[in-house]
């Protein structure tokens, strides 16, 4: 299905056209349906959640061409459409989310607190395991630190696995609705036909995809780089502990240049096919722009189950060291883009 | 007071003799003994602040040669000086050592909190005065965290105040008592006479010198420089929720080495006397030093805050962002002192 196309690099080589456009549309929307039928089968050769994964990944490529290479396409159809797959996507992504979440959160309370924090057992009316209590008076002193992060980790388990669990829910039951019907018939129907434009076949699409390079360009230009090249800046943790409902508008930009990264990428992917180069300071910007991400909702969780009602304050502190510590990945991740970044310019000027 | 002597560096120059050991710390006892008339005259042209600043300086300098010239002092009467003096600097040391703290902590606060933390009012028997409160329910639970800020900073003012009241009552009873008078005669008569050993008069300072910079090069080289030297290692917090009575054995090593700068710079002092260069490098080593020694206390001042009786979780949360806000200047400064010294390393090889 995978069609080499010439260099886009190499000026001397002809120009990609609408119709590369179309079979990466096609090869999309095929591999679509392909994890559809797994994933309606129960995952014959993929897991379930490989399949609920594959899905979402040619969702998110379709959508991305759709916005990138707009002006090739009926217009009409891919502004209905777009919406319609990012709404499946998002929905589709949640469960795996909330996994990724607490995942990371127990992962930091055990780097934290020096003692495994998995697996907490299925905690009962009572709310907390009781965790291995240290004896003597000063010892518990000493070890409410360590029972704090137990319960903080108890905590955070039933918050996020009852999102899973709801997210989940909601996923079955898109997956089961009319609305995800109509989109899987409409990618049905791309994967015998692409609605191109009439000039479309024979239109250049580099133009199109440099627009998107571009509008990445100009994102990162106004990202404050400078100061994220400077090591313990202390940003991200800046008004930390604000009464601001989002305190944390700073993170918006960078969210913005992963998505944004993303659209670039998709569109180096129906310039180049499945054969081409692969850029790694560009996959590496884009995983530190991903923790970026996932660091910035991880302090979020924290900082939300720090505001449970009638909490020890053991486990308040626990999350709000927690918070810190996931903030301050945010910051590192933003380092870390810089770096990749900066390589990157150098390397293709 | 001050004499110029050869340049050290210079192989041609003559050497450096227990003369000007005698000399130096002649110099340093007439300061102290200065600081101390000021101290006791309530400070006409010196602040009393500035008086026992004055004297701990000269103290630890005094301290400092009896360590590294040893071999050219009386042996029985320096090992019985040094512990007094250690003892006198300590204790003076206590209440300057509250105050920053206590405004490194609300410092942070207020840049976490993004509302000003200071000054905050002499809280009456209820605890903590009343934050300003946001208003409607939503606003309510979003205003916990600046009222978690404002109680974290009242209870840490609470605390360190009176652990600076005490460390200044206790340095005033210690001024006043015979441990001190017995220090302050020894420092008068070595202001007029220096028990040098027979052979010092002549002895060479340098190797001396030199085995004191060793010793710092030693311990330094045993610092994990390589791992403080990748920006976000995440190594501070680690462990900082371990229930163990001193989760940060990792910061022994580094306070060990700032003492052992210390040694060293005083030693230059020695050879090159008050007109001598200043070595901006071991200069800015030494500050990074200090700060990690000050925010490792402030966090650690953060926790014990923490496990008082009865706070509120919102009280706790924000100790516990505070804490680990303080962890990550501790790495911070770690990574400031290995790019100086580094750079130190580089320019003097």
């Amino acid at each position: 299905m995978a069609q080499r196309h010439p260099d886009p690099t190499d000026p001397a080589a002809g120009a990609v056209t609408g119709e590369a456009l179309a079979d990466h549309l096609r090869a999309q929307a095929t591999e679509f349906l392909r994890a559809l039928r797994l994933h309606r089968e129960g995952g014959a050769g993929m897991e379930p959640d490989g399949a609920v994964r594959a899905l979402r990944r040619s969702a998110r490529r379709i959508s991305g061409s759709l916005h990138t290479f707009r002006p090739l396409l009926d217009a009409g159809w891919a502004e209905a459409v777009r919406p319609e797959l990012a709404w499946l996507s998002g929905t589709l992504a949640l469960e795996q989310a909330y996994a990724a979440r607490l995942e990371r959160l127990l992962q930091a309370l055990h780097r934290l607190s020096g003692t495994p924090v998995l697996p907490v057992q299925a905690p009962g009316p009572a709310g907390v395991p009781p965790a291995p209590e240290p004896t003597g008076p000063a010892a518990t002193e000493r070890g409410k630190l360590a029972v704090g992060a137990a319960k903080a980790g108890a905590l955070l388990e039933r918050q996020l696995t009852l999102a899973r669990t709801r997210a989940h829910s909601a996923a079955l039951q898109a997956l089961g609705g009319s609305r995800f019907h109509a989109v899987a018939d409409t990618v049905a129907l791309l994967a015998s036909e692409v609605p191109l434009t009439p000039a479309a076949a024979t239109a250049d699409l580099r133009p199109l995809a440099a627009a998107a390079e571009e509008r990445l360009a100009a994102a990162v230009t106004a990202l404050p780089l400078m100061r994220a090249g400077h090591p313990y800046n202390a940003e991200a943790l800046v008004h930390g502990l604000s009464p601001d409902p989002s305190p944390h508008p700073q993170d918006g930009p960078w969210h913005q240049v992963r998505l944004l990264l993303r659209l670039h990428r998709y569109a180096r992917e129906v310039l180049h096919g499945d054969g081409g180069p692969v850029d790694v300071r560009l996959t590496a910007a884009g995983q530190a722009l991903d923790r970026h991400r996932d660091a910035s909702e991880a302090a979020t969780a924290a900082a939300q189950a720090a505001r449970t009602p009638r909490i020890a304050p053991a486990t308040a502190y626990a999350l709000g060291v927690l918070h810190a510590d996931q903030r301050h990945e945010v910051e590192a991740a933003r380092f870390a883009f810089q770096r990749f970044w900066q390589k990157q310019a150098v390397g293709t000027s």
